[in-house]
């Protein structure tokens, strides 16, 4: 008796060649999506979900797919994201691993050989742009909400600017208008790790699990995710019941932690992947679609009529900083803005684990809509 | 025509055996110091001054060496520390490997062959004991001050736990009574990257050049040493004027600055030591000198009569809010302490290069003695 692994997910093909922000093209190329709720008549029910970087398209569990989702607790049938009300689309980022087209897809003039470094310079603008297509192929015109949370975010801003107005409104958790160097400083390192690790072999590894500098440069993300005043209550300085006996090996309930993001992560996720979206966040700089001008010339041209800005304090990564220029930049430029720093101690994964503050946060503003 | 390197160094023989607070045993170790000003008649005027984790003895210039030390603004005659008033001493710690016995120093029982990862399990409380045993063989039984920086801060508190009373007053630079979680997860990741470097090869490495993973190591040292505030306004999002043509390679300056840190530490600090003390600074909990009571009781040991506590909000490897708690117990513990939280952008790092904060209230704390 076989087992069928569950799965939402739809698939829309992208226009061939789809041609990317830095003059690669892609042929045959596809999203993978997910949809919850119902579209209705007037088709201006639609919210449209952009993803942090390593979450794929099953945001929730659905009937289809009962599993819950990176977002469970947020989005469904009387939460946050009300599925009752609105007909939700969440998509699997290009470039990503988990359905869309990305460095892990067989490259279409081959049998079976993966993209890998041969994959084009991926920018969050085509992660927007293939987006935008797919709403296309739903036939939706414009959409209620963008909402994106991290690099979704930043994939919010620049479906904007590639589509002024398409987006009425926008919610914009823990994100940034732009890649800031100390983020940049992390995950170009993030990036070395995986590079120096003699199985990547240049992106011809035999298969990802061999990859161990992706569990390195996992721990370094989660290191950039969490707080100190986080660990502080919650690690202590516990030690591990069982240390290991190797040099230098597990001690203390901080390093099991870590050791278990990495081992989680290590073979779950496209090494070339991974490194495709880590730069296009460093790439990500909504000035650029300021026409030579300045970034609040691109963030005139954005039109959203109300957002939302959520920032966390304890975020090292998107800091609360960039959370307050996003938020007085937009209302300069005419949207109606909301901010709220939330009191977090998760730092930048708060919105994925701190529900009781995001969660009324965000229904308090779709229900204003 | 040969040239001499300039070097101030002395050298102090521990006992032997020397034993260490895991149960290891050095056999003719050493120390390697370097010392300003005189001692006076009444041998009242010594300061011992305690590094971070990576520099050597050499803080400042002198006649013998006249290259600029790592505190060269803070110590010499007319500056914060005066060397017309002090006698200052400077130590490598223990374990290090600039001078003073550690993993890279030959082993007594072979003609050429190091430690390396045979060094026995390192501690805190060893540079401490080490450094006591220096004091005695230069006759010295009190000294007026104790400086600290970060890991030397550690050291400070150790020295005092030790040895209670030895020093009459402390001064304490972006340092903890103790490892927390967030700095554990750090440094544990950065033994990894270099324990996980092939060149490593378990402690056999030809050479410490090879050690590619010791300058990914320093990349995330100087992430955690610096601060996002400082490089958005020292970087921006400035591109390098030849970016790399490899992929994924240098674009951005923050990746040069950190490349160029990289390039510098591999080959010039011993993998082993690197690993050693990292592993040092996350076992150093205070609280293990408190009799099985409470920290407190380790506090009301070290019997300072007056502690200076700096600290700076912007660190994210050393927080203020251990400076605070620091402070606090000090002054529970019936020492008279000054607390100042600096105002500087550069993090933990700040008290190697914000000197207009910190000399001035080190030299207030030292003049009013």
């Amino acid at each position: 008796m076989s087992t069928l692994q569950a799965d939402a997910r739809q698939y829309a093909a992208l226009p061939s060649p789809f041609t990317l922000r830095r003059g690669g093209k892609l042929y045959g190329a596809r999203l993978a999506y997910e949809t919850w709720g119902h579209l209705n008549a007037q088709a201006n029910n639609v919210i449209l979900l952009y993803t942090g970087m390593s979450p794929g398209a099953h945001a929730a569990s659905s009937a289809a797919d009962p599993c819950p989702g990176w977002w469970e607790d947020m989005l469904g049938a009387g939460k946050p994201i009300d599925t009752q009300r609105w007909f939700v689309v969440c998509v699997n980022s290009l470039g990503s691993c988990k359905g869309s087209t990305g460095p892990a897809s067989i490259m279409p003039t081959s049998e079976s050989q993966p993209y890998r470094m041969d994959f084009p310079d991926l920018c969050v603008e085509d992660i927007a742009a293939a987006n935008l297509a797919l709403l296309a192929h739903l036939g939706i015109a414009q959409i209620e909400v963008a909402i994106g949370c991290s690099m979704g975010g930043m994939g919010v801003l620049a479906h904007a600017a590639l589509a002024p107005g398409c987006a009425k409104h926008a919610v914009l958790v823990s994100s940034a208008a732009y890649a800031e160097p100390f983020a940049i400083g992390i995950r170009s390192l993030q990036r070395q790790m995986v590079l120096a690790d003699p199985n990547f072999n240049s992106g011809k590894y035999a298969s990802p699990t061999e990859v161990g500098g992706m569990g390195l440069a996992r721990k370094l993300g989660v290191i950039s995710y969490r707080s100190a005043d986080e660990w502080r209550v919650r690690f202590s300085r516990q030690r591990v019941r069982n240390p290991s006996q190797q040099a230098f090996g597990t001690e203390f309930e901080v390093e099991r932690y870590l050791q278990g993001h990495a081992d989680r992560w290590t073979g779950s996720f496209d090494p070339c992947s991974y490194i495709y979206l880590s730069r296009a966040m460093d790439w990500f700089d909504l000035a650029e679609h300021g026409d030579g001008q300045s970034i609040e010339t691109a963030y005139a041209k954005l039109k959203f009529q109300r957002a939302l800005v959520l920032g966390v304090a304890s975020d090292i990564l998107f800091p609360l900083v960039q959370q307050q220029e996003l938020a007085r930049a937009l209302s300069r430029a005419g949207t109606k803005v909301e901010f709220h720093a939330m009191p977090s101690l998760q730092g930048h994964d708060a919105f994925l684990v701190d529900m009781e503050s995001f969660g009324p946060a965000i229904a308090h503003f779709l229900n204003s809509l």
